[in-house]
C-alpha cells in the first residue's frame, strides 16, 4: 500500500470511526448473539491475493459491528469505563504510522524522551509526591495495564527484600504479599507469576463499614509471618477497589511498611485520574510514604486502552530487578549513563511509542478539560445514587466517592441477578455486578465521554420499571 | 472532541502519516541530538486550557520527528525489522476508534472470535502442526511480544512440571530452564520474572559451525540437573536466533523434551515468517513436538508491533496455569464453558482488538502478497551477502538462510566497531551488532517494505568506501 492509497483508504477509516461514534447511541451496547456467530461467518483461510480495504469495511460493518460490546456507547456502565477520545485516537494513530520502536532510548530517542515528559505531566496533574518525578532518584513510565504494574512492582519488592539474591537465586525464601480482601485479582496472579503462589498472598479483612484495609489487620498478619519465618515482601494497597471504589488508609498502612522495610505499591487503576480535581486529592493521602503507584489513564482520563502510568520512588531498584543485557543491546547512549532505556522498566522488551496519545489528549484537553470529564462523572454518579436513595426497595450498598454506584434491591441475590439481567437484555443499557459483604451487587459505573444525564436517568427508568415486573411476580 | 472535529483533524493525520512515508527516504535514518534535546524543548506541564491538534502536528514536526530513530526508513537495517504498513495502520485504527475490550468473550465477542479465526489463518499460511489450530485442544492468541510469550510459556512449564502445585505453593523447589548460549535474553528475563533466578537458566552451548543448541549438550545438562535433584521444566528453542538466525535442531530437542517431559518452547520471533514460503519451511521441521511455538508479525509481517502470535497445543494447560475468577469477571459465556477467555491466556487482565490489524493485513496482502514480501528480504540479504563475499577485506560470519546478513571486516573487533559507528554516522542507513564467536560482528537485517535493491547497494557502497578509509589509516 503506498502513501497515496493510504491516503484514500485512510480517510475512508476516518469516516468509519466517525460514523461509528455518531451512531453509538442506537446500536444495541451489547450482541445477542451466541458464541461462535462471527466465527462462523468468516471464511477458513485468508484469500490467495489480496482484496481492497473497502471489502474489509463491509464486512467491519456487516460482520464485526454487531457482535461487539460497544465500551463508548453512552449506555455502558460496565466495569469500570475504559475511554477513549478523539485525540487519544489521533495519538495513537501517529504511533501506528510511525512505527518506531522505544526499548532502548537508542532505539527512538523521541520516544522515550516524550514518555518521560508526559509522565512528569501527570504527576504534576494529580499532584503527586515530588519523589515520582524524573528529576529525583524516581520517575513514571507507562506499562500496558495496572495488571503489570503490580508485577513489576512485586519483582522490585523482591529484589530488595532479597538484598539483590533473588535476581540469581530466584524464589528460595518464602515471601509474602498482602492486599485488602478487596484487592484486585491482578495481584494474585502477579503473585502467581513471580513465584509466591496464591499461598504468598495475604488477604488482610476490610472494616466493614468502608470496605477498606484494616490497618491492625495488616500489622498483625505481617507481625505472624516474620514469626513464622516467612519475608514480608510487599503490600499493596488500594484506591478505589474494582467491587466499591474503597479506598485504603495509605497513611496508616504506610507507617507499617515503613517500620517493616516493606515495599508499598498502590493501585488507584481507576481513581486515580479523580486526582486531577484538587477536591478528590483526600483520596491520596498518604501516598508519600509509597514506593510505587499507579493509574489508568484509559480508564477514566479520555485516554485510549493501552495506557497505564507507573512511577517508582527510586528508579534504580526496578531497573535493576529487571535488567538482561545482551551485546545486540550494548550502545553508547546506554553506556553513558545518561538516558532511561524503557526496556528495563517492564516485562517485554519491545515498545510503542503511546506517549503521543498521552500527549494529544492532555494538550486537546487541557488541565480544566480533563478536570471537567471527572466532574462530569462524579456528578452523573451522585445523580444515579440520588434516585437509589429516593426509592425505598433499593440500597446503596457503599459509598460513591467516584463514579461508581453500588446498589441493590432490598431483596434476595436471585432477584437481583435477575434484575441485571432483564436491564441488561434491553440491550440499551449494560452494567456488571459484584459482590459487597456476601451479597449480589449491581455496578453503575459512568464514564464514557457520551454518557450524558438522559442515559444515566434512562438505567434508572429502566431499574424502576424493571423491579416492577419483579415485585409484582 | 465531537464526531466531525475528528473526521478533520484524522484526514490531517492520515495526511501527515501519508507524508511522512513519502518523505521518510530523504530523512537521516537516526537522530544526531544528545540526550534530552527532545525534553528541554517542551514545557513543564499541560497547558490549562485546550490546544487544537494543528498545534500539535507542527510540534510533532518541529520537535518530535526530527529525534526518532526511523524504523520503516528504507536504509533501516538495525536489529530484527519492525515492519508496519498501510493495512496494519488502518486496522489498528479502527481498533483505537472502538474502544472496546476483550479480556474476556462476553465483554466483546467479535474481538475474541475474530482473534482465533486469525491465529487459525496464520497457523494455516504458516503450516503449523494441527494441534495449534482451535478446533483441538489447543489454540492461539496474540501476546505484545515474544518476550511475554515467552514468559507465559515458561509459566505453564511450571503449571506442569509441578503436577499444579506450583499455583499454590509457588517455587518451592529448584526448577529449570535450557536454551542454548544464543538464546534471547527474553529467556533469561522470563525465568528471572517466573522466581527461577538467573541460576535457573542453564545455557546449552551450540555447535560452531552452525550456531545452534547442541542436542548432546541439552542431553547432558538435563541429565545433570535430575541427578542433582533439580526440576527440568522447560526448554526454549529458537527458530532464527537474534544474533545470527541460526535454527536449533528441534527433532532432536523435541524427542528428547518427549523423553524428559520437559515443555518445548520455540520461539520463531523473526525466522517464523518465512514459513509463509513453502521452501523455506524446512526451518520449521520437528515443530509437532512443541508445547507452545510464537513468532512475531510484528517483525517481519507488515504488520505494526504489537503482535506476537502464540499458540499451545493444549489450551488448557495455559488457562490453568494463569486464571483467577474474581466475583466482578464472572459471567454465564464464561460458566458455560463455551467459550475462550483470552485474559487467561497472557500476564495483563485488559486487552486491545488487535486482531483488527492482522485482518487487514492478510486482507490486502493476500498469501501471495506476504510470501512476496518475505522473498524479497530474502533476496536483498542474498544480494548484499555476495557482494561482502566478492570483497576479500570481508567476510561472512554466519548463514544468512532469512534476511540478516552478519558480517566484518578480516580485522580487529575496534576497527569494525569504527566501520559500524562511521557508516551509521552517515545517517543515510542503519546497522546494529552482536558478537559472534565472541568477535565483533555487523548485521544487516532487511525488512522495510521500503527497502529496494538500491538501498542495499547504498549501504554496501557506504561499508566499501568507509573500508577504504579505515584500512588506508
Amino acid at each position: 500500500m503506498d502513501p497515496e492509497e493510504f491516503r484514500r483508504a485512510g480517510y475512508a477509516v476516518v469516516d468509519w470511526i466517525a460514523d461509528y461514534w455518531s451512531t453509538l447511541g442506537q446500536r444495541p451496547v451489547v450482541s445477542g448473539d451466541p458464541p461462535g456467530a462471527l466465527a462462523a461467518a468468516l471464511p477458513a483461510g485468508p484469500p490467495v491475493d489480496g482484496e481492497p480495504v473497502d471489502a474489509v469495511l463491509a464486512d467491519l460493518d456487516a460482520l464485526v459491528a454487531p457482535r461487539l460490546t460497544h465500551w463508548q456507547h453512552p449506555g455502558f456502565f460496565g466495569y469500570f469505563p475504559a475511554n477513549t477520545s478523539g485525540p487519544s485516537v489521533l495519538g495513537d494513530l501517529v504511533s501506528s504510522g510511525l512505527g518506531v520502536q522505544g526499548m532502548l532510548w537508542a532505539t527512538s530517542p523521541a520516544c522515550t524522551e516524550l514518555e518521560t515528559v508526559m509522565m512528569d505531566w501527570l504527576a504534576g496533574l494529580l499532584d503527586l509526591p515530588r519523589r515520582f518525578r524524573s528529576d529525583t532518584r524516581g520517575g513514571g513510565v507507562i506499562q500496558d495495564s495496572a495488571s503489570s504494574a503490580t508485577l513489576v512492582a512485586t519483582l522490585a519488592a523482591l529484589h530488595r527484600a532479597s538484598d539483590g539474591r533473588w535476581r540469581e537465586a530466584g524464589v528460595d525464601r518464602r515471601y509474602r504479599a498482602y492486599t485488602s480482601t478487596h484487592g484486585h485479582s491482578s495481584i494474585e496472579k502477579a503473585a502467581r507469576i513471580a513465584g509466591l503462589g496464591a499461598d504468598g498472598v495475604r488477604a488482610v479483612e476490610v472494616d466493614p463499614a468502608s470496605q477498606a484495609m484494616r490497618p491492625a489487620a495488616l500489622c498483625a498478619a505481617i507481625e505472624a509471618d516474620r514469626a513464622a519465618g516467612e519475608v514480608p515482601a510487599i503490600v499493596v494497597a488500594t484506591i478505589g477497589t474494582t467491587s466499591t471504589t474503597a479506598v485504603d488508609p495509605l497513611p496508616e498502612i504506610g507507617a507499617i511498611c515503613a517500620e517493616y522495610g516493606i515495599w508499598l505499591h498502590v493501585d488507584a487503576a481507576y481513581a486515580g485520574a479523580a486526582a486531577v480535581c484538587p477536591e478528590l486529592r483526600w483520596s491520596h493521602a498518604g501516598l508519600e510514604f509509597a514506593d510505587s503507584y499507579c493509574f489508568d489513564p484509559h480508564k477514566w482520563l479520555l485516554t485510549g486502552f493501552d495506557c497505564d502510568a507507573f512511577w517508582v520512588a527510586d528508579r534504580g531498584e526496578l531497573v535493576e530487578a529487571l535488567t538482561v543485557m545482551p551485546e545486540f543491546l550494548r550502545n553508547a547512549a546506554t553506556e553513558s549513563g545518561a538516558v532511561l532505556d524503557y526496556r528495563d522498566w517492564q516485562v517485554p522488551l519491545g515498545r510503542r511509542f503511546r506517549a503521543l496519545k498521552l500527549w494529544f489528549v492532555l494538550r486537546w484537553y487541557g488541565v480544566e478539560g480533563l478536570r471537567a470529564h471527572v466532574r462530569r462523572g462524579v456528578a452523573l454518579a451522585a445523580r444515579f445514587a440520588g434516585r437509589v436513595r429516593a426509592d425505598d426497595r433499593f440500597e446503596l450498598a457503599a459509598a460513591h466517592p467516584f463514579s461508581l454506584v453500588c446498589f441493590r434491591l432490598r431483596a434476595a441475590d436471585e432477584v437481583n441477578a435477575e434484575l441485571l439481567a432483564r436491564v441488561n437484555g434491553t440491550g440499551r443499557v449494560h452494567l456488571t455486578h459484584t459482590r459487597v459483604d456476601g451479597r449480589f451487587t449491581l455496578r453503575l459505573a459512568v464514564g464514557s465521554p457520551q454518557t450524558a444525564e438522559a442515559h444515566v436517568d434512562e438505567a434508572w427508568t429502566l431499574l424502576q420499571a424493571t423491579a416492577d415486573d419483579l415485585m409484582a411476580t
